[in-house]
């Protein structure tokens, strides 16, 4: 048996690319994201009472990797990438069948020219396709007393730092506090693959239409150039 | 763009039919599920680990009522089946993609001739198809301030009484007490549709392999007879 679907929506997300979008939502709460729904979803009628919850689950594909396949063993960054464990006790990408769910805000509703959900948090990457968009219950949903294996809280946060020259081209290029803080929030994560550690090499990751160039040495992250993405 | 997936497993559990089914995961705490891996999926390597985590997060296809189609507003029964609101503001289960996404306890894993994983409190039906199993992970997806708009408790429940006729069927039939709590919890739900509200009306819900007969008058079901599900 088969079980078709096409999208509702569609994701718009500062986050171009896998490397970099925070492991879990909430963890970069700057993330501003717009799901944009398509037709014939896009009347206010398939939103309307939906405001009045402040967070929403978003259903989707892991569109960029799906097909990758996947394996029933996975190694979690969180374990350091050494340890095993099955692909359903993860939330890694490559699953049997690559549907991603996230808890994320719901900050505003538009419904100027179709219906966008303003999203906050979200570790979703850009043009994400939708399956479905549902209330969060809370007090279905909400249970702080769960076992939750080796996933017991936040990772920790890296220290970032910019270079003069970083801090310099990001007042040329009238970077928003918003998306400065975006980047701080991304870099603290530590994107790295777990088994690298590698002080002298940088890393690149895009965010809005910036290549971001950084290296983390010490627990800490350091902004060391900001490029154009098209010039990655 | 249309994507399409198999089932990764399939549910047993004691609801035969959509009518009866609590309205979210937990509200039938006894109710007892197995969620049976199909082949390639069914090598415990694909479950490795997760038995440290005490809830897990079924996605499934709403395969009862899926051809059905949707449409944009709904009447959830929480507002009385008057009120209606966006199908993206509800659980229905007529939505444009009929994925379910239920959290529920994983009790125990069997891993005796294939995988199945024992759960608690799934508001299920037997047959389900289950497209991805997923670790809850507390510290990202427990949010116990959420505004949850109308939906801001469990519902009220109902008092529950046996006559004197279905206490000595019950006890004929030999059904264990975990059965007969079921029971109880399903007619505590009130599962009538929202806008009925008929004393002397007899109504009839499958459950295991029985058809349990119960009228609803002053805020108390009484469950007055029990038949063989094929009596139906």
């Amino acid at each position: 048996m088969t079980y078709c679907f096409e999208p509702v929506g569609v994701i718009r997300s500062p986050f171009r690319e896998k490397f970099g979008i925070p492991r879990q939502p909430s963890l970069a709460a700057s993330a501003r994201s717009r799901l944009e729904l398509l037709p014939p979803y896009d009347h206010p009628d398939t939103v309307r009472g939906l405001a009045a919850f402040s967070h929403v689950w978003i259903q989707f594909v892991f569109h960029d990797t799906a097909q990758r396949g996947w394996t029933p063993l996975v190694r979690p960054p969180r374990l350091g990438g050494n340890a095993r464990i099955g692909v359903f006790a993860s939330r890694a990408t490559h699953r049997p069948n690559p549907i991603g769910l996230s808890l994320v805000e719901l900050l505003d509703i538009d419904t100027r020219g179709g219906v966008a959900l303003i999203l906050g948090g979200a570790d979703l990457m850009d043009g994400t396709p939708v399956l479905d968009i549902k209330p969060y219950i809370s007090f279905v949903e909400s249970r702080p007393d769960a076992r939750c294996g080796f996933v017991d809280g936040p990772p920790p946060c890296l220290t970032v730092t910019w270079s003069e020259h970083a801090a310099s081209q990001a007042a040329g290029l009238g970077l928003t506090s918003g998306e400065e803080t975006l980047i701080n929030e991304v870099l603290a994560q530590d994107p790295r693959p777990a088994y690298q550690d590698d002080p002298e090499r940088e890393y690149g990751v895009t965010l809005f239409n910036y290549n971001i160039r950084f290296r983390i040495a010490d627990n800490t992250a350091q902004v060391i150039e900001i490029l154009h993405a098209t010039q990655n």
